[in-house]
Order: structure tokens, then sequence, then C-alpha cells
């Protein structure tokens, strides 16, 4: 398919809640299937989406590694921006979607993988928030918010969610 | 007013809060004035934006009503995205909007409607929270992301709120 | 540096928490930085990332006084948007950031000014939230959303925060 200019899209995924990265994941798999360039860029709680489920064995600082104890680990454990009543929320969501057939967000992650999406996790962030690259799913770019600007102004489209 | 290319105005509307829906509609509804064409696309909690408040009989399973009963009905029971306090902040803040002669959510909706705005409610996450149609205020257009993304390519405003 | 058309960025400051007004102005700083047009709109909770932190002597109505006393005053007063645990997850933030020589969002919001962002405050937010100009911090404009609408048609990057 021939590409128009400024077709493309950018979101930014700041929230680290299960709800808005649905959303995001949403736009970003049914603009890359309707064949635009899509890049997504993670920063603060974004982050924790991308965190891998399973413990990882990385040597760090003790701040860092409360600070990771504290935020949620992965797709599978992340709350609702709203009504998320200490999980039960989240895990109704949870329920319901599977119930009515809504890709869950682990599997609308590979999808976006496999559509070719760009997705980069904020460095400025994670050094913040005690992150390493070995903790964050595959298939990642590292970037800055320079890289963010220069992405964003080819698209025509660009989120902050 | 001759209208320019990338004129228009896209909205997401995801947020159900009373102070985030004011900002989405005092945006949509300038804009409009202004001569833009403006959709706004209501997802995931802006969906309870758009609720009748009064019952409205429908059948739907035990889930769906459940889930309706949880969320607010329309744009009088919304609650703050901050300082809420069980209610009292969004009734203090409308009562603030009201001496301050700021027009109620509920009249900038009819103003945004007889100013041509497009108001889509998004049908994937109407499945999901259990909402029919006949909830929903009259002259909407009830369609998917596909939709949305055709939209917002055309146009040179698009906001995530 | 030449300035393409559509260079522009515009920023909406919709929320008034450490972490998203710190997002706000690493976006705005890095794009001025690069030579982009930056503009930011306060709004809503946004005004607070620009109140002065100091008592201002100010006459006005008990409500707008009451109003004032409850909203964080400056920077240095913002709560984080996610595990703020009653301001203590905000300082925890701010000791995080401060070890790994991030910015201060004080100091980030003098970047702004010595970069030449514009900063408009919303009146009608103001007039809602009673808050006057000299409860602001200099270098500000003031304007309604009129005046938001027209700089976001002439930029490339729009977003909400």
């Amino acid at each position: 398919m021939a590409r128009q200019e400024n077709d493309g899209k950018s979101i930014i995924v700041f929230s680290g809640d299960l709800d808005k990265a649905m959303a995001a994941f949403i736009i970003a798999t049914g603009a890359a299937a309707m064949g635009s360039e899509v890049t997504m860029f993670f920063t603060f709680w974004g982050l924790n989406v991308l965190r891998k489920s399973g413990p990882v064995a990385v040597s760090k600082p003790l701040l860092d590694r409360v600070f990771g104890w504290m935020m949620p680990k992965g797709p599978d454990r992340l709350g609702l921006s709203k009504m998320n009543m200490g999980g039960a929320g989240a895990g109704m969501m949870r329920f319901i979607m599977r119930k009515k057939n809504v890709m869950p967000l682990r599997k609308l992650i590979d999808e976006a993988r496999d559509l070719g999406v760009r997705m980069i996790a904020c460095t400025m962030s994670m050094d913040v928030m005690g992150l390493k690259q070995e903790e964050l799913i595959d298939g990642l770019e590292f970037a800055g918010v320079a890289s963010y600007l220069e992405t964003a102004e080819k698209c025509g489209v660009n989120l902050f969610i």
C-alpha cells in the first residue's frame, strides 16, 4: 500500500493502567493493520506495561529494588484507572473481556510486535524507575524524548495516553 | 467559511470524569463554533458521559446489569478526576460553575449537537460495558476504532482525553 | 534554523500531578531546544503548576479562598497521579529524581521560559478556580480556548496531558 506523508501515528504511553494500555494498543494495532507506521513511546508508569512477569536476576541498589517491588510487573498485573478496588475491578474487567472475546493486553502486545509497531522505552524514565533493559520484554528500542519528537513530527496523529 | 485541509479536530473521550468531559466539550464546541469539523469518539469510561439519566428498560445479562449499576448515568452523575471526595468535590465544582455562569456539561452536549459535532460511541467498549444503544442519548453514531482512525487522519488536531 | 510549517508543538496541561507536569515540561523543553515553537496551555488542575508557593495578598470571596487552600501551591507541592500515598510517593519521587540528576519541575519551568516556550493560563479555568493573575508566576499569557485552537491549528504535534 502506498503511504501518504503524515500517515504515521505516534502514541506516548504514560499511563500504566490496564484500561488505558488496552486503548493504546487497540489504536496502535488498528492503525498498523490499516497500513500506518506506528510508534509507541513508553514513559513513566507506562514502562510497567513492558515489564516481564517473572523474576529477573539483576543487580541494583536497594531503592531501585523497592520501587520495582511496588510497581506492577507486566500486563497481567496492571490495575484500572477507575473502580480498581484493590485489583477486584481489574479482575472483573479481565473476566468480562475474556467472556466477550476481547483480545487480552498480552496478546495485543504480541500482535503489535507482529505488525511492526515500533515500541520505544524511555531511557530517562527507566533510570528514574530503576528498570534495566533485561527486565523489559524483547523487541524494544531504547531512546529519549528527542527520538520521540523526531518521530512525532513525521506523524499526522499524535496521542498522549 | 472555506475550510482548509487538515482543519478538522478529533477528540477521543476515554475519561468519564466531569472535569475532563467538560474540557473535551469546551474544546469541541469552541472549535465547531470557529467553523471546524469536529468528531468526538467516546470509549471506555467516556461512554458514561452519553448515558441517559433515567431508567431504560433493556434486557441484558446480570453481569452487564451489575456493571451498569456501578457506573455513573450521564453528565449529572459524573465525579471529578481529583478531589472528588465521594462526590462532594464534584458537587462543589457544579455549584461553583453555576455561580460563575459556566455552561453545565448537559448543555455543552446539547450545544455540541446543535453545532454539528459528530459524536461516535465505540461499539467495542459498549459491548464490554454491556451498554445498549437505547441507553445512550440520541444523535450518536456507532462505530469502531477503524472509523476513528479514518477521521483522525484527516484532522490537524487530535486529542486523547 | 529554518522552520518548516507545522513544526510547532502545543500541549494542553490539564493535569496538576507532578509526574504528568514533568512529562509535559520535558517534552516542551526538548522540543524548544530542538528549535520548535512550543505553546503550553494550562487549564483546570494544570493551573496549580503555575501557582506561586508563597502567600499572595489578594482579596477574594470565601469560596474562592477555600478552593485555593485545598489546591497545591506550585511545583513543590504537587502529588503523583499514582502511588501518591498522601504525598509520600511524591516525596520519594522527588528524592529519586534528585539522586538521579533529573532536573526538578521548578527548574524545568524556568528552562521552558528561557527557551521561549509560550505559557498560556486559561482564563475561564482561573475564574472557576478563583485564581488571580498575581497568584501565578510571571511571564504568562492569559487567554481562552479560542486562542489555544488558533495555535494548535498551526502545530504538527498537539497533546493533551
